[in-house]
């Protein structure tokens, strides 16, 4: 979708930065000259991958998400650090989440993840033929893995029970792929 | 998911407020005695809605968001105000993004927005019999009605072309009732 953009951008600062991400407003003229503000959340684009083992099961992550202060399902994710490419940072976030390893990391499409304040990219991989490790980050009870038969991983997205709704989404990406690699056959 | 939370909050205070959202820093104690530190998005719950005009198709919004600098594919959402019940809520977003009158609104499922940072919950429902009329919002150039088939949608947002995360799972999260009201009969 190509268009001019409605707004100019005449300055920006920061009202907040960590590691995580930063508050920053910037003041703005509209296409008719009224000035207007936005204040923006400055995420990195994340990567957000549906790990199938070889044994045709999904793994995901139970963990505790202090903002929300709920248990989530949800598939590995992670922020994309600077200069790495979006599918070397799958393939970590694989390892350090999972311990997995992929025989395969396909594309199967980006999306923003909260687009009215923030700027985040979402990009979605599936991995094929993933080899269960031990997961590097520290061992805790916030914590825990769910393998799951694809259709019922797939089922659940599409009901409304993976209450994450980035993760959601990613698995309901990747049902093309799934089907046809695995489901239907093939791979 | 019920478990012990692993941790607690120790203080709060506001970094930032806005009309829009606040920024929230907590102090936490871990259940080993450990001090962190949480910072969240503070954000109200938040309605989609998937409209479906009496003929059969599926109303969405085509929009610029500053955030992310692009034009973006959406249904109809907004912030559910204070004491207000999310079904009124998406019944006033429809009236006043798309000028719609639903013949019926459907609770389909909730879903975290982004958990990692942000504590808003989605709540999304399909608009069933909707009549369009004039879109109460100021008319400008940024934002455009599409009209598409069911099915159409519905494959848009499972191949990614749906650029806008929560729209393209709340449009998924709706296929069951579609189908089971529309596509396949009824309704």
């Amino acid at each position: 979708m190509s268009r001019e953009r409605p707004y100019r951008t005449v300055s920006s600062r920061y009202l907040w930065r960590s590691a995580w991400y930063n508050l920053r407003q910037d003041q703005l003229e509209a296409a008719n000259g009224s000035a207007a503000v936005y204040t923006v959340v400055e995420k990195p684009g994340g990567v957000w991958i549906v790990p199938v083992t070889a044994g045709g099961e999904i793994v995901l992550i139970e963990q505790y998400r202090y903002p929300v202060d709920d248990w989530c399902l949800e598939v590995p994710a992670g922020n994309i650090e600077p200069g790495i490419a979006p599918e070397v940072m799958a393939a970590r976030e694989l390892a350090e989440e999972i311990g997995g390893q992929a025989r395969e990391l396909i594309f199967v499409g980006r999306f923003y993840s909260l687009n009215g304040i923030c700027d985040q990219v979402a990009h979605v991989y599936v991995a094929l033929g993933v080899a269960l490790d031990q997961p590097r980050h520290e061992a805790t009870e916030h914590i825990s893995l769910r393998l799951l038969p694809i259709a019922e991983a797939l089922r659940m997205a599409a009901a409304g029970e993976i209450n994450d709704g980035p993760s959601a989404l990613a698995l309901l990406l990747s049902e093309r792929v799934l089907r046809a690699r695995i489901l239907e056959g093939g791979a």
